[in-house]
């Protein structure tokens, strides 16, 4: 079967609130020819998500609140990534800022549109072992939050009780564990 | 450490396109006591996510393309949750609609906030086992789309290899197939 594309005819700004989100108007034809004229797109900014695990095999995550999580939630490295930037140096940048560690040995777990119809942004999710301490965390976000240094086991029971409870989050750890069962890791 | 909550002080709608979009933006009191005037939020709709297997062991999937996905992407059944209705009601019905499978044994792998800052929605992942065909798909979705019966190592193939391209579908098949792992089933 032969999937036809899609065709965006034009588009016009409908907010423009800089890199941290422009919502559009789009008029779309669809696959099967039909002309939509109010397609609302949404642009975000891109985000790098890091699991890390340090050189003794502990996982770095985050004790954190944000603004759309009700309570709190644990949470890999992450953030967004520069205009123009590569999404693993913009993951290398994210890691030493937030937590003063760095590796050499990273994996990329994929990048994902975060919404299959508005858009969003891309999520790009890492990977990355043998993470030393070579710095102070020089974090600014404003957000209270604390480090952790969890054990596999501690990482997966978090996982599978929703203490990560932001989507990308939650498929940076469960992708990043099942690349670890594949690779037949121990820590 | 006591982490501090958010307080959302005022909010106003900037653009109301009914449930598909809606862009507020909001007056928020940050942990730290710092207020801040414009901050955007987006209210969009929630969605079921639902990774099916069949009673002969195969995995229900979609190759199909998406407006917001360049190319095609494979895609476990998923839809919009109608307002009121019950997630789990929500996946029963778009699992009956889009492919006319049926399951009783539903595994809940969690609700997921979209974006932690912006909202966006939330999004519901299931794994649905033992699902029998009961009736033909009755899907409107006007994406082009093809059901595929997948076995379990092609599954896990796609997935490694980036084919589920956006969050919430790799997140999904990502923690079904650590649920399967963990409960030693085989297909």
């Amino acid at each position: 079967m032969e999937l036809r594309p899609f065709k965006t005819l034009s588009r016009r700004t409908i907010i423009d609130q800089g890199p941290y989100l422009t919502v559009e108007s789009h008029t779309v034809e669809w696959p099967d020819g039909q002309v939509i004229s109010d397609w609302p797109w949404i642009v975000g900014p891109d985000a790098a998500i890091v699991l890390a695990i340090t050189c003794d095999g502990k996982f770095l995550c985050f004790r954190q609140t944000k603004y759309a999580v009700e309570g709190t939630s644990l949470a890999p490295v992450g953030g967004m990534i520069e205009p123009g930037e590569d999404p693993l140096d913009g993951a290398n940048r994210e890691l030493l800022e937030e937590t003063g560690f760095q590796s050499t040995d990273w994996i990329d777990l994929g990048s994902y549109r975060v919404d299959p119809n508005r858009g969003v942004g891309i999520r790009h999710l890492f990977l990355a072992r043998d993470a030393q301490r070579v710095a102070e965390p020089s974090n600014d976000d404003i957000e209270d939050q604390e480090l952790l240094h969890l054990a596999r086991e501690e990482l997966e029971d978090a996982l599978r009780s929703g203490e990560f409870r932001v989507l990308s989050w939650a498929a940076t750890v469960s992708l990043a564990l099942q690349y670890l069962a594949r690779s037949g890791e121990k820590d």
